[in-house]
């Protein structure tokens, strides 16, 4: 049960932005521009760190959505998402990507962790200061989002197919759009 | 020396927003609605639970400037500031301000350790679903602004008198019209 009187029948995130439109405005939009708008990373790649951290921060709805993401943003490839949660220096990704990744995980404990190392090896497999921004704000964010979501005991159906849907949706669409379902029309436009 | 090559002369986020104003729109209006926009918990209380998980997060930009706000926020009492930060129940603050910060503290560690009791107590002394809220999403983003900061290296001076006179300024006229002096116009319009 959520520790606050949130609307019902809205899963994690959505019944905390339903009770405060006013902070779901900028939630939403910030997670537009950083995993939906267009970018040198692809969406793919983005929704991958955002899934990460969240597994990293132990939160089951923002890591279950975001992989859905993910996956209908990689050719619905589920078992390369569990792959890169479980052990992505393994995975089919780009060395690039894996590089970031481990900014990301360092991010997650920390902002003080990431080394002028780590910053320098995802530069040379071809990172760009925009791509290693983005990556250091993509999992800082996260631990917002999940603290957030966990914060407030948030329900957080375990349905693979709502998440699964609900996914493709967002991927298609993006996160702005989607809220619109949710939330009074002067929170959800840009 | 910053991870990536931010504008120079724009200490701690300051130089991050002003790499990536698309980011930098919606993590200033966040602020904003936070800790600066009408609420039934004062701007001084909001300010002292973003100075305190910033401490707790050991990020001294951060800690600096908002104690810098909040100090500004409550009649220049920077003292006050410090005990929160030291040791906030034996600080001259009401009940119910310790009640929240207990949540904050909590979720500053991970969402889910904040308990039913946690937010019963913060409820007996007068706390609304609201102001729960607020606390939680305050402490959630500050976990989020404080990695951001920290995990671009981004430039934090130690300079006392430049956090003073600007925190008295943005405690004057919130965040979104203090960015204006270093972002883009369309970033910084709400």
């Amino acid at each position: 049960m959520p520790h606050i009187q949130l609307p019902e029948g809205l899963p994690g995130i959505r019944g905390a932005m339903a009770f405060r439109p006013e902070t779901a405005k900028p939630l939403n939009e910030l997670v537009e521009v950083l995993l939906h708008s267009e970018n040198s990373l692809t969406p793919g790649e983005r929704e991958l760190i955002a899934t990460y951290v969240s597994y990293l921060n132990d939160c089951y709805y923002c890591q279950t959505i975001h992989g859905a993401i993910a996956a209908a943003s990689l050719n619905d490839d589920e078992e390369l998402v569990k792959r890169v949660k479980a052990d992505f220096q393994h995975a089919d990704i780009s060395d690039k990507l894996k590089a970031l990744l481990v900014i990301a995980g360092k991010v997650q404990k920390g902002g003080k962790n990431v080394t002028a190392d780590d910053v320098g090896q995802a530069r040379s497999l071809g990172a760009t200061d925009r791509e290693i921004h983005d990556t250091v704000l993509i999992a800082a964010a996260f631990c917002m989002y999940n603290r957030y979501v966990d914060g407030l005991g948030t329900v957080q159906p375990r349905d693979e197919a709502m998440y699964r849907e609900r996914g493709k949706r967002v991927a298609r669409d993006g996160y702005v759009t989607v809220s619109k379902e949710y939330l009074p029309a002067e929170a959800a436009t840009r």
